[in-house]
């Protein structure tokens, strides 16, 4: 038997083409599935019901395998588990220790179960359970047969797909994928525009043979990813870090907190945070970060005057003189955190969100980041942000991080 | 001409794949299309380069317009202009007042051009070109011709498609849409599973004529949406407001923290936040609702047992009999932070995020939620959110917010 190499993902959702919910699967299924040499090559989002027949003939002439979701549910939208079973020839059968175990589950949080709950406990023909340990739809792996690649059908909540998908499915898909030559590696870069990034390795990037290339620019930063083999992307490795040392954050897709946490950590310095307008959003990503108990002491979410003065002793006169989104107040939250917390370092931010509050002298995106530290002189920095008020936060978070980064590194 | 229904979603690129970035587009803009009575029938995913020529052939068959969007930048791994130019006959043509407006963007920040920063100011003949406000490569709309329905192209960061989208693509989409019957609504429970809500209400709701029907669960709650004609809708409406009326939470998409908001100003009232285990997610969700300042009095990240002391006034004694994860210190956080701020509620959390720091007593996903009020018993629950780290913090703080919901209404 070949291995498989070639994987597509079928969401089915009518939430998700209707724009309600964000579609995370994709993304979580790339990540898992890239480590055993997988990648997945083409996603559809399809609505609940019957277009999951045309979905899976369409996706069948292209691919080994097929990852399906949602659908598995007990209400009369979710008929992924009858299409499949008529698509693949393999009549349902009833499992009765399925049945069982979603009663138990049932039972235990003192719920009654009705006559639709049922209908989970059917199986294909010689499909292969994935038990669900957070819910009560069962996942479904169907081997290859009659020109229909291996489908994987799992539940559509996050939260019972992924321990499902790690714990059941990865071990399936290594096996069937065998031994792949498969790598990659992503440089986030600041500091450079996109084709900036380019014109430095760009060329002699594309001249590696058999090496994948992609850029991907955000906000005030720019990706470089190649993918190959694992001599191509050590070659590429070795070019990128020689021509774009200074402007590289990060590799291997770690996120800025990640960074700043493992800095922190290696430095042994604790950080306190002082927020105005990112309104708790820098803490919460710092706090993303399994262990960063280790090194972040506390969070302020100072969002009126009177926490200001009250918690980071920013004087009244201060605010009424130049007013809370300025550099003065900016520093004075930072040191007053500083002080409070007795932290290594301090971050505040103070901005104006929108959509609301702009003015001539200080229209919305304006925002004021200070960075205190023990032993060195507090600094600030001035920036606009124009944008929507989540991107707002986000992009002032992440220049918060990156000020911090640098002064830890003292580049 | 006849007006367009059928709308799909092609997104462009390699780093969606990879896993390294979720895709929003699809649910911005299935937010932006169903107000002038369009919907995404289906969307996907397709890598960099040369895939998006089948992906436009295969969706053209079924489809009146396609979104397009990525692969407009200057690297080499953008090619969607090119390709759309090729398959609709419509040869490239260079714009000058493109390049114009280019150049002036890189002085203005001082960065220099590239030679294929170029590459942007062509235009397939006949194309309307679509301005971007907040970046350089315009998008563009090629009439539907010759069996190839109309054709958005957007570039990928969404900061750039989002203005573009709304200023410049959603007036003609209005208007190759003319009028369409087309409402939905949707009723976010909480407190019954979904398939009680389906056996309450599913049957009756089935039975309305042109109603389409969609159940969506999430931890803790299932969202009933319903689709149609203002006819349908309305009926549906009303049979979901009198069975369920005490389990609904919102209704219309909006998220929990924008009734808490809206609640906490009706009743001119005030909110307060001391955090542990949350680390700051509870803040960044109330102030992500515009308006936020004016409830929103402080948030505490006491992610130490010394930030709970100093800022909360939590006993050191408290702390060490029985430990920060406890009914006692969740309590005295929410009323520490009541008394220090002057707010008229006060959230805790204290909980265990892991992956680490479990015990036999309190293992991973234990958390205690206190809501402390002016003039009112604090009250505690104690939960059980055995999970990731990320979804145990959203538990968490819907948890909390559903509580605070509850309490503002005395149900």
């Amino acid at each position: 038997m070949s291995s498989v190499t070639r994987v597509e993902v079928l969401n089915t959702g009518t939430e998700l083409l209707f724009g309600s919910v964000i579609n995370t699967h994709l993304s979580f299924l790339a990540q898992q599935l890239f480590p055993i040499g997988l990648r997945v090559q083409r996603q559809s989002t399809i609505p609940d019901g019957d277009s999951i027949r045309d979905a899976i003939t369409e996706s069948a002439s292209r691919c080994d395998v097929i990852l399906v979701t949602g659908g598995l549910g007990p209400t009369t939208d979710d008929i992924t588990r009858e299409i499949v079973s008529e698509m693949t020839g393999r009549p349902l059968r009833y499992d009765d220790s399925i049945l069982q175990k979603i009663s138990k589950r049932f039972k235990q949080r003192g719920i009654t179960m009705t006559d639709r709950t049922a209908r989970q406990a059917f199986v294909p023909e010689g499909a292969a359970v994935l038990p669900n340990d957070h819910g009560t739809a069962p996942g479904l792996h169907i081997e290859a047969r009659n020109g229909i690649p291996h489908l994987f059908l799992f539940p559509g909540p996050p939260r019972e797909l992924r321990p499902m998908f790690t714990t059941y499915a990865l071990p399936i898909l290594r096996s069937l994928a065998g031994k792949q030559d498969l790598h990659a590696r992503t440089y986030r870069t600041t500091g450079l525009g996109e084709s900036q990034v380019e014109r430095i390795v760009g060329n002699r990037l594309l001249a590696i043979p058999g090496l994948e290339l992609g850029y991907c620019a955000r906000m005030g930063e720019v990706d470089v990813r190649v993918i190959g083999s694992r001599t191509a992307v050590e070659s590429a490795a070795q070019l990128i870090e020689d021509e774009l040392a200074p402007y590289i954050v990060t590799t291997e897709e770690k996120d800025l907190e990640d960074v700043v946490v493992e800095l922190l950590k290696a430095n042994k310095a604790t950080l306190a945070i002082a927020e105005s307008c990112t309104g708790g959003l820098l803490a919460n990503r710092i706090t993303d970060v399994p262990g960063a108990s280790l090194v972040f002491v506390e969070g302020n979410v100072t969002y009126s005057n009177d926490a200001k003065m009250r918690t980071l002793d920013v004087s009244a006169e201060l605010l009424s003189n130049v007013g809370a989104v300025s550099e003065e107040v900016a520093r004075a939250m930072a040191e007053g955190a500083l002080k409070r917390s007795g932290a290594t370092y301090a971050l505040s931010t103070t901005g104006i969100a929108g959509p609301d509050g702009g003015t001539d002298q200080k229209p919305v995106g304006t925002v004021f980041i200070g960075l205190a530290s023990r032993g060195s002189a507090t600094l600030i920095e001035k920036e606009f942000f124009p944008t929507d008020r989540p991107s707002f936060k986000r992009i002032c978070t992440q220049h918060a991080l990156e000020m911090l980064r640098r002064k830890i590194l003292g580049i």
